[in-house]
């Protein structure tokens, strides 16, 4: 007999469908996860979108539709470590898609507000007519480990020590006062532990890098507004790509697009996030 | 006494508080908004909008939060011509934003679901650090009028009517039977009717093109699974610069981004939408 060995983010996003059936479930945010005063939004995306991932799929007529295809996340307030529950109710069900909403809450403070339509990846037609091209990066082993991150930036940013994260040495000048102020950080990513990638994880990926304006020369975190994410593959195994880029920062806020490419040069998910600039 | 002539599209998104004050608005779908087999997806964002908008200055402690700063809808079903009913919910008052839902409702049908920060874009700091770069056009009298498109495309999309539309000689080939393969078409835009642009016109302008798709190859609405769109910027009087563009066509979606520029070359809108690649 063996024993299960859980991932670090498998059990980052565990839930627990709550006895009285009404597409409530509960979980614990994990201190692990932590970066800047709260948990991380990407986690929180997963996490949300993990329940209604449950929910769907706990019904006979939307059973296939386990993977977010699009999903928008508004920030309500600062997640904390501790127990939360994700709320969720369905909207419509289809037959390619199933919408819903999710409501992760803490101490009946909201936190987070999701709207999603999940459906199922591995169905989806073969046909690819990409004009993106994915980012052009050193090989892992040339590339900047978390581990010569500032002290000062590990220490507010728990979460890095559950990813193997390798930066592109061309876009990580900000870590030695020398931002190049394209508003660009692109790296290698995996999870520490070895977990395979999958669509779940892809919300987190999404979050994953050090926030852009490090890359404008504005250190700090810059906290979310909204974070939308398309998944448009399912992630091979192996490592990800990750581009992250802004291209206009003004009135106090940024967007940020992410770019995350499989092992076998899929683009397997684009988002976007509204950001504050950092204070 | 003069009488007030309301413009097209304030009439097309006019709204009527429900006397039993529960959140509750209630308008009109117009006919001349219409596109392919239902009503143009802009201009329910738009109307929904409106209604978020209402909502929040309606209530004291968010008075001054009129204008969307991100709003994301999930369409869940063709809308037509007729009365819709557009139930809101506020869930967080902040200093800067307040976070509401919408559900578009017609004949217990539900077409959209939004939800959306607002606030006030007049308020915003001025700082401006954008490497985002206006589109370069032709001047608009040497720009292709939406009066040159084929006879079945306007047939189906009576909403052009309601626009000045003028694109890029660049990018129309499509009209021609030599669609570019890049997958991008750009123009100039205002209302036939001469309305100047505001937040929410914006809403409208972010889906008011031909899809990205006509410039693959690929003739056909595209039905939009998810649209969001950031409002950067109160825009100026005058003419708006608009360019559409897609990088990944896959698995019978695409993603559809578009930039809004004003007259005063600010980039007032982002957006991004996920939509269904057309039979």
């Amino acid at each position: 007999m063996t024993t299960a060995i859980r991932s670090e983010f498998d059990q980052g996003i565990a839930l627990t469908p709550h006895p009285d059936g009404a597409g409530r479930y509960d979980g614990e945010l994990g201190a692990g996860w932590r970066i800047g005063g709260g948990v991380n939004g990407g986690l929180l995306l997963a996490f949300a979108g993990h329940a209604l991932s449950l929910a769907h799929t706990a019904r006979p007529e939307s059973a296939g539709h386990t993977d977010p295809v699009s999903i928008s996340g508004y920030y309500l307030s600062s997640a904390v470590p501790g127990p939360a529950t994700v709320h969720t109710e369905v909207i419509r069900t289809g037959r390619t898609l199933s919408t819903g909403t999710a409501s992760l809450v803490q101490g009946g403070t909201e936190r987070l507000r999701v709207v999603a339509s999940h459906g199922d990846l591995a169905a989806l037609d073969g046909e690819v007519r990409t004009t993106a091209a994915a980012p052009q990066l050193p090989p892992p082993e040339q590339c900047i480990g978390v581990e010569h991150a500032p002290r000062e930036l590990l220490d507010q940013a728990a979460l890095l020590e559950r990813f193997d994260l390798r930066l592109d040495p061309a876009t990580v000048g900000w870590a030695l006062g020398q931002p190049s102020g394209a508003g660009r950080i692109q790296g290698w990513f995996r999870l520490a532990d070895g977990r395979e990638p999958d669509p779940l994880l892809l919300l987190l990926v999404a979050d994953a890098l050090p926030p852009v304006t490090f890359d404008l020369g504005m250190p700090g975190w810059a906290p979310t507004v909204e974070l939308t994410v398309h998944l448009r593959a399912k992630p091979a195994a192996g490592w990800l790509r990750v581009v992250h880029a802004t291209r206009n920062l003004a009135g106090g806020y940024f967007e940020e697009d992410a770019e995350v490419w499989d092992s076998t040069g899929r683009l397997v998910a684009q988002s976007r996030q509204l950001a504050r600039v950092p204070r």
